[in-house]
């Protein structure tokens, strides 16, 4: 891929599509038009036009960007995907297959036939393959493995045995190395005999004669120095330098944080093993935060809006379950306190607020919490301040809000007894809330979990069946006989 | 700022904030010993040493990259973080203001001095000061504006002119640029009379005698083309170009879809005017994800865990208030029918499941919809599919959820009119909640607005008082006399 294209603005993707779905809806109409032989001229002549319309749509994309084309894929209906599918390039299906979302991945290579996956494949380098492998069906991996020369068969083992989040799976093999004893001069006629350097090199790594790493040759200096000077001269030493095994979280953090392009990954014998490159880390952070997005409301895939109905109830399922769950609890809850909703109907009418503002109160509390624990390591000094800090807003809020809906209470019911209780339940809740919301990320970090997940679901559930549960609770041990 | 540093890993740093806290703490223990007089040695050998201290942590602090000194200073308490604050040297406080966020940027600013902010803003470009502009006092923006050279001047009214979402404020002018009709070899022998070139030049820009834009030289291409070719030859026509009044959102997009690491920035007649690097955009992403994290929960501000509790209260009132309003009028629905509720106390119980279960249904079909439309606007075609699709997932959703709860309602009251209540009132909420899950994030963008911002607080509050006034009201209408 190269950093050159045409200047395609998502307006002109926008047209684009609108015409591929015309051309596309008109196709269904030709190919309809067969049974009527009363017309054959109008027919044939309708097909040839179809015909033309095809070529030049696959001249246009011929010509576009790979993630342009996957965008365009994206935005298709399931069959016309197919069909733009196939009219692609085939020497640009790997690329385009890497920048698509994985259910639309999916759909394409479902139509791929073994030859089609190999030619694919083949045109991708050992850490793009690693990307692609856990869609690849097991014989296509296989072949792919045999033909690759052994360099590259041992990238793609490593790349493989790394997980999802770390520095391993983030890193490409693409190294222009260096020895520290060459002068400048000597580096410059080198590079103008290569064909090309590696997207997002802006730096060119010092190595020893066992492969150590040394230091680095950024592009600029070896631009600015003087040419009889050795790099040894010039280099720079001091870079920061990641682990295969490292936090992909972390190492998108030293890069936004010192404005990095590459940086070298080296393993415990201080050897040169790969780079990071800064599209990889921006990927890593929109593709973070889009699933931290889904994982909210308790989605575990992306689906588009052309993906099967079945799919998409079993994807929502999970979440619905899990809430199905809390809510019974809530309302088994309520069912302890019948006798007391019975004797006092407004209970039934004021205990959702209750539930409801606690809900608020725990989540912002959580949002604040899960957002400083993305940003560092808490100690148990933060936490103590954590607690005192939430708990005292809390009870402030408590006081402030409660005492808001112990005056609408009193307006409304005329009962100063329920105002009181309103007020002191909105209260308590609040402090349960500010606890538990302190308390739960605290131990998810503790435990080495994802402070996160899950955290919100859990949080509401406390405040839902906490809150009736200590509203009707204070009613009925002071408003009833 | 250079790309190269310590490798200062997140532990190292760790253990720098724990020391710095150990030794602030000490320093409250020195002052307290002025009042012993009975052992004045004891106090002034602890006093030097507690200086010596203060002097070690200052070298270790000389030596940090700014991003690592923000990330201490947000990670102490107030007063600790203004006494490291005095400690830190001036020529580095412009960065550092730059890295950390919002509020305690405020704190460290209100404890300079017009000559020290004068200082920081003077070690500043351009964009950097159009960045910290909105948080300096006016008299020192005017003050810094006179001292600046015409260029400068020029330059930061215009990137003050464009609003924080447009390309506008994320451009810089550290542009180096050069004519066609040049040869490779002489800008090979001007650059090296250059001391430096600017961070993230990964290409030099092309311009005309009149200063338009012609294209790019990627410093790549300088290092392997043929020193007697004309830049014109060799340099690249087609390049992804931006606008300052583009959309900040989209341009983040365009850097991630093409892999970019700098772009320039042309007007309407087609001059450059700058630049966007992937360092602006990477933070661009971070913010717009840690902003949206926020307002997901009603909150305008990040706060820090030392920030003052009242400052709190008021950052979080927003949201519970809204919450307040959306909570009383679903009370008011419940109170429609407190009738209801008196003859058969089993509704109380079972209305917060009927709620609850449809706000899931609906932040689901908001959370993909908002996720589709970041990706690309919809057109009609795309929207009427996506109602028919969520509809149909909630009908199937209504129909399965509403049939188990149907089953758990008859086996809890054995009554089988309550259990076909439940199940229809779920089915419709559900209805209602994929209705609604379209409609608020659709309408939204036909009207220009952020689709996510706030559509969960609506769409939860349409929820919670449909599901009370559906099954209440289908409870009303089919089960009591």
């Amino acid at each position: 891929m190269t950093d050159v294209q045409d200047l395609d603005k998502p307006d002109e993707i926008a047209t684009l599509i609108r015409d591929i779905r015309e051309i596309m809806a008109r196709n269904r109409l030709v190919e309809g038009l067969v049974v009527r032989s009363d017309e054959p001229n109008h027919a044939l002549v309708e097909r040839i036009v179809h015909k033309q319309n095809l070529t030049r749509l696959a001249q246009k994309l011929e010509k576009l960007h790979p993630a342009d084309i996957a965008m365009i894929l994206e935005a298709l209906p399931h069959e016309d995907r197919l069909a733009i599918w196939e009219l692609v390039r085939s020497d640009h299906d790997g690329d385009v297959l890497l920048e698509v979302s994985d259910s639309v991945r999916a759909s394409l290579l479902a139509t791929m036939d073994r030859e089609e996956l190999l030619n694919a494949a083949n045109s991708l380098e050992a850490d793009e393959l690693a990307d692609l492998a856990p869609d690849l069906p097991e014989y296509v991996m296989q072949d792919v493995f045999t033909a690759l020369p052994l360099e590259e068969r041992e990238q793609l083992k490593f790349a493989l045995s790394y997980a999802e989040d770390t520095v391993g799976a983030l890193m490409d093999f693409d190294l222009v190395t260096l020895r520290a004893d060459v002068r400048i001069e000597v580096i410059l006629r080198y590079l103008r005999r290569m064909e090309d350097l590696p997207d997002h090199t802006d730096k060119l790594f010092v190595v020893d004669r066992i492969g150590q790493f040394q230091g680095v040759l950024f592009l600029k200096t070896l631009l600015l120095s003087d040419p009889e000077q050795e790099v040894a001269q010039v280099m720079a030493r001091e870079v920061v330098r990641f682990h295969p095994e490292d936090k992909a979280r972390e190492t998108a953090d030293a890069f936004e944080r010192y404005d990095l392009i590459s940086a070298p990954v080296i393993d415990e014998q201080n050897r040169l093993i790969g780079r990071v490159t800064v599209d990889a880390v921006v990927d890593f952070i929109r593709e973070a935060s889009d699933e931290e997005r889904l994982a909210q409301v308790g989605l575990r895939e992306e689906e588009d809006i052309f993906a099967p109905i079945l799919r998409s109830v079993k994807n929502r399922a999970p979440w619905l379950a899990i809430n199905l769950v809390t809510a019974m609890i809530a309302s088994r809850v309520i069912g302890l306190f019948d006798g007391a909703i019975e004797q006092l109907v407004a209970l039934a009418a004021l205990m959702p607020i209750v539930a409801g503002m606690g809900g608020n109160v725990g989540n912002q509390t959580i949002t604040m919490i899960v957002r400083e624990l993305a940003f560092r390591k808490l100690d148990n000094d933060d936490i103590r301040l954590l607690y005192s800090k939430e708990l005292r807003v809390a009870l402030i809020n408590g006081l402030v809000w409660g005492g808001v809906l112990a005056v609408i209470t009193l307006l409304l019911y005329h009962e100063p007894a329920l105002s009181i209780v309103m007020m002191s339940a909105v209260s308590l809740n609040f402090l349960a809330a500010a606890f538990f919301g302190v308390t739960i990320p605290v131990v998810r970090m503790k435990l080495g979990r994802d402070p996160a997940l899950g955290s919100s679901v859990l949080i509401t559930a406390i405040t839902d069946s906490g809150g009736f549960f200590i509203f009707l609770g204070l009613a009925t041990m002071f408003l009833l006989k």
